[in-house]
């Protein structure tokens, strides 16, 4: 069994490594090669806390995976993170573990990762300009997920509080130095969006985090926090204005987005105003950008085949160069 | 993370130690101190194998916990366990993953003692004859159990193949030879059963493997095979005439054990008939045995709040003896 830590998959597995992962993990969604059973919530009312399994199966990769991610707040006053999380990666061939690695990072990645895809593929191939809401956790990776994918001259930054934005956008600067990216710290979060390419939301906003008469056409936007149906970090405007919304699942959108489902109880969108999975865009069943003009837009809640396909590639490129901890049991 | 293979949980945990873990666990299911989530069961068809995910929760313990098991028969080609299985532990105060642990020997070892538990709360005290009925990979965990709960004079094993039992006889003689107990196979089931105080069957058998009407008074029964609905290894006559019928969990028995819902739906027996569960038995809310005419019958399909309880105690005393593998993740 191969012990992997954040270190040693930062040292196998890169943002672009990444992206590749979820397009293919998000094809095989697509494409019904997966089996992902509900996930078990274990309330721990103790702690206040809850720990989550997230099992599911990718066949045409062989590969089976549960990730553990526990919420318990109170870790804080402990200094533990709030949000523990392994991946538990088994061999689709044998049904034994083969694999256990930190799931927070792995999450990190993943999560920047399908953001970064859906970028590459809907977002206009001149974009220059990008707007992040949010500083959190997720932020980063969703800041190299983007640089990533597009030749950008500059992101803007922009956090309620605008003493951590400023301090975000520094240390970002420093850490993708390479990128010759400008990173910039904004107050106004609606001024910045009036020219911006792209616009990525991390939040978990209850209240939508710019206006959405400003967006200009031709531009992408990216949901990427707001992952229950009471969260709503995107404008209803924009998701109506919007000539492609595009999800990672529907089945999970649908269920859990607020971003989404807010607007469709309000009768401002319906079902039948969306463009489908990201998949199927992949896949030619769906149309993405078709020019310029267009304003697309993704939202994304996760899924479990996302957390399974990209520890799969992490453990066969692990194996591949001979990294990680291998323990016997 | 500490990392446990078979040999560390032997260095720590006895089978005493797992007799008395499981009437915990037992004790913690009755009381409503434990949430079981239904397991997860994920089909591989393409290795006409499954994989299995079983989470619980025990609250007084503050232990949380999945075991993953494989059912893959292809494996067996290969040299592989047909059944690989792996326990994974969490700090149920963190949430955090705090041990993996070899599921398969912990699956022996909590199945084995809970007949254990049952044998030491509803046999005869003066028990001296057992019967052992089936001598596959679960068999030498049950012998051990029973061996530890009483004195026994003479252990009789059946199986259909007389070799195999001869050789599984001879094997046990040896490994439980400090016990003075003779092992000893036999030919006739039948026969063995008349004079014997204790009987226990762990095979998968469709049909009863003793003559229910040769059982003497007074003999404690364990049904510890047949797991599923069509599996029946106990006969339908010796469920009618036992004057106390135990379950782990009334829930479990009900949906899985052939040997009860068999009897059930032929209106044998019914629900009115049975004691309730060996946790009301062991918190004296039902009773056990009365006197030594009594017939007792125990009937096991397992639980994961066994495999959660059972785990938390081996981590504890791992830990404490300073046992396993660290492994930072």
């Amino acid at each position: 069994m191969l012990i992997l830590t954040k270190q040693h998959i930062e040292q196998v597995f890169t943002m672009k490594d990444a992206i590749e992962a979820d397009k293919e993990a998000l094809r095989l969604y697509t494409e019904g090669k997966c089996e992902v059973p509900l996930r078990v919530n274990i309330d721990i009312p103790k702690q206040q806390g809850q720990s989550l399994f997230m099992p599911a199966y990718v066949e045409g990769l062989d590969a089976t995976g549960v990730k553990i991610v526990s919420v318990f707040p109170n870790n804080i006053k402990q200094g533990k993170p709030s949000v523990p999380a392994q991946m538990i990666l088994l061999d689709g061939k044998t049904g034994e573990v083969c694999a256990i690695m930190d799931g927070t990072y792995l999450t990190q990645l993943r999560t920047g990762a399908v953001q970064g895809a859906a970028t590459d593929i809907l977002a206009r191939a001149d974009s220059k300009i990008a707007v992040l809401f949010g500083t959190g956790g997720q932020a980063s990776a969703q800041l190299e997920a983007m640089l990533n994918v597009r030749d950008l001259e500059e992101v803007r930054v922009f956090d309620l509080d605008y003493e951590r934005a400023k301090s975000f956008a520094a240390q970002m600067q420093q850490q993708f130095a390479s990128f010759k990216t400008r990173i910039v710290a904004v107050e106004d979060g609606d001024a910045a969006i009036v020219d911006a390419d792209i616009i990525t939301a991390v939040t978990t906003s209850k209240r939508p985090v710019f206006n959405g008469n400003l967006v200009k056409k031709g531009t992408h936007i990216n949901g990427v926090g707001a992952y229950t149906p009471q969260m709503q970090e995107l404008p209803e405007i924009i998701v109506q204005r919007a000539d492609k919304v595009v999800f990672d699942t529907t089945e999970g959108v649908l269920a859990e987005a607020g971003d989404v489902i807010i607007p469709i109880d309000k009768g401002i969108v319906s079902k039948q105003d969306f463009t489908g999975e990201l998949g199927q865009v992949i896949l030619g069943q769906a149309k993405g950008r078709e020019n310029d003009e267009e304003i697309t837009l993704f939202k994304t809640v996760g899924t479990a085949v996302l957390d399974v396909v990209t520890a799969q590639l992490i453990y066969e490129k692990a194996m591949q160069h001979g990294v990680g901890q291998q323990v016997e049991i």
